[in-house]
């Protein structure tokens, strides 16, 4: 076939940029930074989002839309808010375009400045506080459980499809409780829901851990995360779930009458997770042939490709008819595609459908269909096997569970068999540029010992995993007395 | 209650106001000209936007994404396009924000200017083209039928919450074809999607028709127009479809190998509807007690409420019953709420119920409990009535169909009643002072004509209607000679 990926072992980040490319996930605009989502990737995202939007509503969640322009001066309004995130931003500060009287095309218009810039949103927390306030006015108005889908923007200079791009797309839940305690329930149950969309979805294992404080999200009290390892070792922060205790609340002055008649601030969460994971579904699973798919996330799971002979009407007229059967046999939730474009050769096919990632593929030939038979290619394993014609629809159901699953656990078999203890800052280096992964080291709780160990080794702290093990030790780099081990990787 | 709607009769734009904001559909934000959508807003919008997005997807359409900002350069391509929407545009001229030396705050950074700036997008064909130039090669690679959900921003002036905001969320529908006839049937049969969502869906009547030349899309060779009336006899443009020509082709040069070998420029058609369609719903059905939804669009459909002593366990548990029952009865399609909160009263509740527009109220009492009745009453006529407790669930199945029809009609009788014709242009200016609704007048096919009665009356042509009747006739205006009348009205 004409398109060729480049392998995994020769270069990765090629590797991954052919598959994002060559399978039409997505590709760079002409706008710097911007992404385009091809139909194909798109409705992957799509698939992404539904699941996810069913989660949240499950757990008594609503939707709402809120402005994409910020004014400045909301983003000042909380201290460490400001420092995050009012920095690489697309500001608005005009509203009129006009043609140039000098004849050269259109110009700004110099009369039509803004009195106050408006930054295009890198997150919500401000604007959405900031409406809060109206809305809250007594307990009885909690909790607000609101989310919203929507495209950020944050002016990335190095940019990669889906991983890192100026404009991107996500949710961001942002609620409002009457106490801390309910609040900092939120934020665990969110976290809980990303991972069981990551784990049972996209079929990547996580760990859930809290972040130290230099890798807290700019605002919040705590930032709990999810941490997956993508093929290469390094990490990928898969979703963050904050809690945001009284920052914004009391930056924007967002009080309520508790229930024993006094005057109270609000407890915030914020949670978010975004077209990012996109990029660790195709990281995750995928290898030197294409995109590989967990089922559940996938918008065709069968694809038929006839062998006939073009010419052989009556025997193309026996495939039809087993592809009516079985898209009926199988139901709506399992889409099948049946390719009997006679242009292409089967092969050619194969190719392109593999490339896409497809779960399960069905070739049908002549001999098959005087055998009563069909041939089943699962794109996880790549193993062929023949099975009855008749038995295909109860197969494939059960084949689309177990890729699904197989996934899953070569995820998480990666996950564990990369988790790496160092007892020392040799070893340490050593494991980071050998076998990559999360290295499990002592830390002596400080952001001087964490950044320094960035500088030298471009590692950062991914986690503190939930319910960590509790031991004495000494920090890899300071020597001083640590109490547990933290996770360490190279990150995306 | 405390909520007052003023009266359609007292203040009608003041009516529309007071709706949308009590009934929690949106408000407006502390962004100039950008509103909030309410959760209740926003699951309506929802409902809208899953059954547009079921219909695109059964004609054939995929979704994608593309960027949010559009080069200025761009959008001077196309020599119609660019007067049109390079006018009133959010502008980005900056990339960062700093710390302000002198210690004011954060300031915009001068180093930190674009050398292009970009647009926020107004609309997406330039953008759109310009990434199909990369899609098509050969006429094998058409048709392209993309939509995109998206959020686009206009510079409005004078904004009104859903019917004219400076930020709105639509859908925009970009599709590339072979040949010309082809284009034109993608134009006309995405017009009549919009009709029947509209129509089935909205229950609000429209006509179909084709705008005249000076109130055609910015770059389009026709646009299409479903136009209809609201209450006060003003007309609403509900959505379009235009037939683009080759006008984004050739200027973005988007050529392809066609089937006889030689090279052409790709047919191009764009249609949308937007948040807009909100404020179609709540002026074409509203009441002065509120909101009137049609039951599909509905995310409420019956409310239940309780008419029971308190610390009448007993009773309320027979209530709880009958909500279970039904509950289980209607299935997952119909939305049942039961409103049990036992801090409000009865009364204030059907107002609130009433306010929210939920089609169907269920009103349970000691009495119905003893008869084996509960009380019925139905949003659209506020009427009552009393039916056996164990027919509900097939009764409110019938009823919700019947609201649904019913709310149609209304509004198509009310549009037929409200087209009124016009033999000079006395008569014209009277229909419109006093009656209202569209005027059927003949006009001489001018865009000074149409541009001077505009001035005179405020009144534009809001279609030539499809399948018009052919008439001989003078212009109301010039009397110049004419061969069909058109749709005149003054229109939101």
């Amino acid at each position: 076939m004409s398109k060729v990926i480049t392998p995994r072992s020769e270069d990765y980040s090629k590797w991954y940029n052919d598959i994002v490319i060559q399978a039409g996930l997505a590709e760079h605009s002409d706008v710097r930074g911007c992404m385009v989502i091809k139909p194909y990737g798109f409705s992957i995202w799509e698939n992404m989002r539904n699941a996810l939007d069913e989660m949240f509503k499950a757990t008594g969640h609503v939707n709402a839309s809120f402005p994409l322009f910020i004014p400045k001066s909301f983003l000042s309004k909380e201290a460490a808010h400001v420092e995050g995130f009012a920095k690489e931003c697309a500001v608005v500060t005009h509203y009129r375009l006009k043609n140039d009287p000098e004849g050269n095309g259109i110009i700004v218009d110099p009369e039509a400045r803004l009195e106050e810039e408006l930054i295009v949103r890198p997150t919500s927390e401000t604007i959405i506080w900031n409406t809060y306030k109206r809305w809250v006015q007594s307990y009885r108005d909690l909790p607000l459980l609101i989310n919203q889908w929507a495209n950020v923007v944050r002016w990335e200079m190095r940019t990669r499809l889906f991983l890192r791009t100026a404009e991107f797309h996500w949710q961001e839940g942002h609620t409002a409780h009457e106490t801390k305690e309910e609040a900092v329930d939120e934020t665990l149950k969110m976290l809980d829901v990303y991972a069981n969309f990551m784990e049972n979805w996209i079929a990547v294992s996580v760990i859930k851990g809290v972040k130290s404080v230099n890798e807290r999200f700019a605002g919040a009290d705590d930032t709990y995360t999810c941490e997956a390892l993508m093929q290469d070792g390094k990490a990928l922060q898969m979703g963050t779930s904050h809690f945001l205790g009284q920052n914004f609340p009391k930056a924007f002055d967002v009080k309520f009458l508790g229930r024993d008649g006094t005057e109270q601030y609000a407890w915030a969460t914020s949670w978010g997770v975004s077209t990012r994971l996109m990029g660790a579904l195709v990281m995750a699973h995928s290898d030197d042939e294409g995109l590989v798919l967990p089922p559940k996330l996938a918008p065709i799971h069968v694809v038929i490709v006839p062998i006939i002979n073009k010419n052989n009407e009556e025997r193309k007229a026996e495939v039809d008819a087993f592809y009516q059967q079985l898209k009926n046999d199988l139901g709506k939730d399992i889409v099948v595609k049946y390719d009997e474009d006679d242009t292409k050769r089967p092969g050619f096919k194969f190719a392109e459908w593999e490339l896409k990632g497809v779960p399960v593929r069905i070739a049908i030939g002549p001999k098959d269909l005087d055998n009563g038979t069909i041939e089943i290619a699962r794109r996880d394993t790549r193993e062929k096997m023949s099975i009855p014609a008749q038995n295909a629809a109860e197969y494939i159901k059960n084949l689309l569970d177990d890729i699904q699953e197989n996934l899953y656990n070569k995820s998480r078999q990666f996950r564990e068999l990369h988790i790496t203890k160092a007892d020392n800052f040799e070893a340490f280096k050593n494991i980071l540029e050998t076998k990559g992964g999360f290295v499990a080291a002592h830390w002596d709780g400080t952001t001087e010992t964490e950044v320094r160990i960035k500088e030298l080794t471009k590692a950062t702290i991914r986690c503190i995993p939930l319910n960590n093990a509790r031991e004495e030790g000494v920090c890899i780099f300071s020597g001083k007395p640590s109490k547990q081990r933290v996770l360490f990787a190279r990150a995306y």
